[in-house]
Order: structure tokens, then C-alpha cells, then sequence
């Protein structure tokens, strides 16, 4: 194995190793969601908050600035989540 | 404070907290595969490994099988990353 292919090998298992926690966040993030989502259906609070959501985007760009992640990575990672939480808030609501 | 928005605030402090390790770890992770890109490009390796992204993305649907994230914001997910990462490979063939 030649230097530069032993030093790939080391960069990939790294990589591999951060996807992991990018998807077990990620996986327990949903969870919390799922948790937030039940919460507000047995309370009947409003299914959307654009004060939190607000907070959020200006965290989310407070912490990317901080890693140097582009503006537009996050948007549209932000975006995701969202659309994925508010599909999973439907379905809270509709078991109920 | 009512006992549903307490529980609110605490569930919210949670996801706070997840999405920093989201953000941290993203960030580390394009900080490594900038470093895969220089040395692509110092080594004269193929800047695109097909084998390489057929196994990460059974990876990434391993993985989210067993944290119970759908396959879609998976995909979506894994396509917001590669993006991103040949973006950045082209950025440092240029700087070289």
C-alpha cells in the first residue's frame, strides 16, 4: 500500500465514523421531535412556532459561521428537518 | 409555567443541544474530505470513487435502518453532502 493510499484509508474511516454520529443524531433528534409532537397534540398547542423556528435558523447560522459551513448547506439542511418534523407531526396528529 | 411547556422547553433544550453535534460534525467532516481532496489532488487520484460511494451509501441505509430514518431524507441527505464535498474538490484542484 502506498503513502497516499494508507492515508486515504485513514481519512475514509474517519468519515465513517462521523457519518455515524450524523446519523444517530439525526435519528435521535426525530425522536425528540416525535416526543414534541405528541406533547403539543395532547395539549393542543399550535403545531408551528415562528418565533422558534426563527431562533433556530439564527442558531443554525451562528454555529455555521463558527465550522465554516456554507449558508446554503444549511438552509437546506435546516429545510429538510423541517419538512421531515412537520411529516411526522401530521402523523402524530392524524393516530390521535 | 404549565407542565406541558416546561416539558416543551426541556425537549427544545435537547435539540439544541443535537443539532450543534449535527453542525460540529459536519463541519469536521467536510474539514476531512478537504483533505481527501488535496491529497486526490497532490496524488493525481480519480477525484470520483464509484465503488467508494456504492459503500457509503449502504452504509448510510444501514445505519438509518437501525436509527428508524427514512430512506428518502437518507438519500437526500447523502445528495446534500456529495454535492458539497465535489464543490469543495473543485475549488482545491484549482487552488493546486
Amino acid at each position: 500500500m502506498t503513502d497516499h493510499t494508507a492515508r486515504l484509508a485513514e481519512f475514509r474511516d474517519r468519515i465513517d465514523s462521523l457519518d455515524g454520529i450524523l446519523l444517530h443524531t439525526l435519528g435521535e433528534r426525530f425522536r425528540i421531535t416525535n416526543q414534541v409532537g405528541h406533547l403539543k397534540a395532547e395539549a393542543g398547542l399550535p403545531a408551528f412556532d415562528p418565533d422558534r423556528e426563527a431562533a433556530q435558523r439564527a442558531r443554525f447560522h451562528e454555529i455555521a459561521r463558527e465550522v465554516g459551513l456554507p449558508s446554503e448547506l444549511v438552509e437546506q439542511l435546516m429545510a429538510m428537518i423541517i419538512d421531515q418534523v412537520k411529516l411526522n407531526h401530521e402523523k402524530i396528529r392524524g393516530e390521535l
